[in-house]
């Protein structure tokens, strides 16, 4: 279950034909209420695309009904055409159900600088709201369609759903396999709820869950225009959720998507977890382990099952951070490799063999800690992104 | 000729052992004088290895007469036992030159992490005094065997020559090929020169070349912790240089051997220039060319012949620089695909089956220019850093 796993919430995938494969490639998440709450976070590229510029707009307003997505097409840079076709889109899904553009939130994905072809997507709105008004609009098959059409280069659809004692539910969907690196967010997320919560509340407490989930993936360090992470509250449970409770629990989702994304990110072998600790403060730890993360020399040696310890303090060096440079220590997958800026244990004992990695760096400055996920950078990712534009 | 192309130098390479491949690995470039002139640029990784610390100490007294090379280890993060390793290499220069170690800078590149053998270096050097006390230690040869000597994965020693109708010379050879991606300077680099010019000169001149230079080449965005660039000048051939002239042969000679560095830039299939203009300061032009090179999806795309512009705007839009994101202008080999952030003439008209490719961006911000030689990121580069240590 996911986006329809909370009450009040319908969805639907279809095929508009925007895809060259074929496959579903516009999703349509509906909240029936009663509470039209919401929260977004957005990419902080300034190249924002289109559907962004609108959802901004939207935001503004304070009522979401519905968020209309689609693969097969970025729409961004694409010019004043290209935000009427957002627009237009907006329309389309609210004529479909009845309510006001200005209440449809718009996201899409793919390659840039291509125009959208409306006809197809207006068509396929058509198909998503004949979808949205059956009896099996609520169910886990709807939200799995709904999940399936936002992939782009993925190659499984993540889904993650919470139910509280408390007789709350919490669901989500996401995609994003390539440009996977925050600035607020990354990638497409839609995160529904019936909780009873304002929107404030669910802002607080969106923002909490991606500042230390989305925002510290960091697979290919490149930051899309189109990233948008949506929450949604139907508040169709009846039940006002403890705000501590349900930050947690979101936070917990989001992290879970996540990792669901970190495993599913293009071409990877390896996912790897880089562990700053001992750090002066928690911006310094995310410093210093985003460098490590962007270091093509450290993803490659990653990929090549060779544990470098060298292109991990080469990259720890470039940055800013409070530390001795000869005061670190690195351990990979268990095995203490450098103490204090020397050798320690051979590094023929890391066993690179397993997909899940571990590097630690306690940089005996502090007390203070951050984890970045990361992949490593592998022929297969060269291949998936020089083969095919997207 | 390089090195050896000024009067008042010799230069020797030898193999000492320290490369598995079993290649020349250590060399050393004398100054015979008048002048004891010095000039250095090191790496700003904070993480600096051992012969990067003892030089800064050397030039703080103020005079050059030798320096020594090695490949097949970098002597980084290998704590006291690698410090005493530098010092020793250079009190067996001394000793055999009869100068003083601190008249001795010393150079290593290679893996970080390891110790160097000082036996094998001490031998070497031994075998490159003999060499340097031979008639033929001042010709085009000898500078070649130690342009070899220093390269690691370089396949290519790259030697740079001038003579000034004004009677003085300059030459240079330089080795890097990973890692590249400069703090004040990037890779090795060894220039001497027969004018008459103080330490002071040398250096203002060095870091006005270097800044527009090496500073600009961002092959794969690492950062070395052994990056250090020399100016030695010996005075022999008697002639004051014009210092303005002096600094813009300096840059031009810089310049060629860039060049050649970013032709042998591991496994890349093609020199990418990303020229910026339009700037409103030269730092945007140079932060906006530089994140452009630092993209992998942008790399890769062009290692896939595919003419992404896309990628290149969802770069820029990571920056801070002053644009107006839906004012900025792109062309890539000629074809203006993107013009005031909309889709201008068809992507399909690009080229880019040549090697050399140029990516023009015009933010329309101002009258500022800079352009950052880059690489694509292909296949072999993963190969190269995945399937060996380097």
């Amino acid at each position: 279950m996911s986006v329809t796993a909370p009450a009040g919430f319908t969805a639907a995938g279809v095929t508009a034909g925007l895809k060259k494969s074929g496959g579903l490639d516009l999703a349509v998440v509906r909240n029936l209420g009663p509470l039209t709450s919401a929260a977004t976070v957005f990419t902080t590229n300034r190249c924002k695309a289109n559907p962004v510029i609108w959802s901004e707009q939207v935001m503004r307003g304070g009522v979401v009904r519905a968020i209309v997505l689609n693969s097969g097409g970025a729409n961004c840079y694409t010019g004043s055409i290209g935000f009427q076709t957002t627009h237009a889109t907006a329309e389309a899904v609210a004529g479909r159900l009845e309510i006001s553009a200005g209440e449809v939130l718009v996201c899409s994905t793919g390659l840039i600088g291509e125009q959208l072809d409306l006809g197809k997507i207006t068509a396929g709105v058509w198909d998503a709201s004949l979808a949205l008004h059956a009896g099996s609009a609520a169910s886990a098959d709807a939200g799995l369609a709904a999940a399936t059409a936002i992939m782009t280069t993925d190659t499984t659809p993540k889904q993650s759903a919470h139910t509280s004692p408390a007789g709350w539910t919490i669901g989500g969907m996401a995609k994003g396999a390539g440009m996977l690196a925050p600035g607020l967010a990354t990638m497409l997320v839609v995160i529904t709820t019936d909780a009873v919560l304002d929107s404030g509340q669910l802002d607080t407490a969106l923002r909490q869950a991606t500042r230390v989930t989305f925002d510290r993936l960091d697979s290919d360090g490149c930051m899309s225009t189109n990233d948008t992470v949506t929450l949604l509250g139907s508040g169709a449970s009846g039940v006002a959720a403890d705000p501590a409770e349900f930050a947690a629990a979101l936070t917990a989702l989001c992290q879970d998507l996540t990792l669901q994304l970190q495993a599913d990110a293009e071409g990877s072998a390896h996912d790897v977890a880089i562990v700053v600790q001992g750090a002066d403060s928690e911006t310094d730890a995310v410093t210093v382990a985003r460098a490590v993360s962007r270091s093509n020399l450290f993803k490659t040696a990653i990929f090549g099952n060779d544990p470098n310890w060298g292109r991990v303090l080469a990259a720890v060096g470039t940055t800013q951070a409070v530390f001795d440079p000869y005061g670190i220590d690195v351990a990979i997958n268990g095995v203490q490799v450098c103490t204090a800026g020397e050798p320690d244990q051979p590094r023929e004992l890391v066993d690179l063999s397993p997909r899940a990695v571990t590097v630690l760096i306690d940089l005996h400055a502090g007390a203070a800690t951050a984890t970045i996920w990361t992949n490593d950078l592998t022929h297969a990712y060269v291949e998936e992104n020089s083969a095919y534009s997207s």
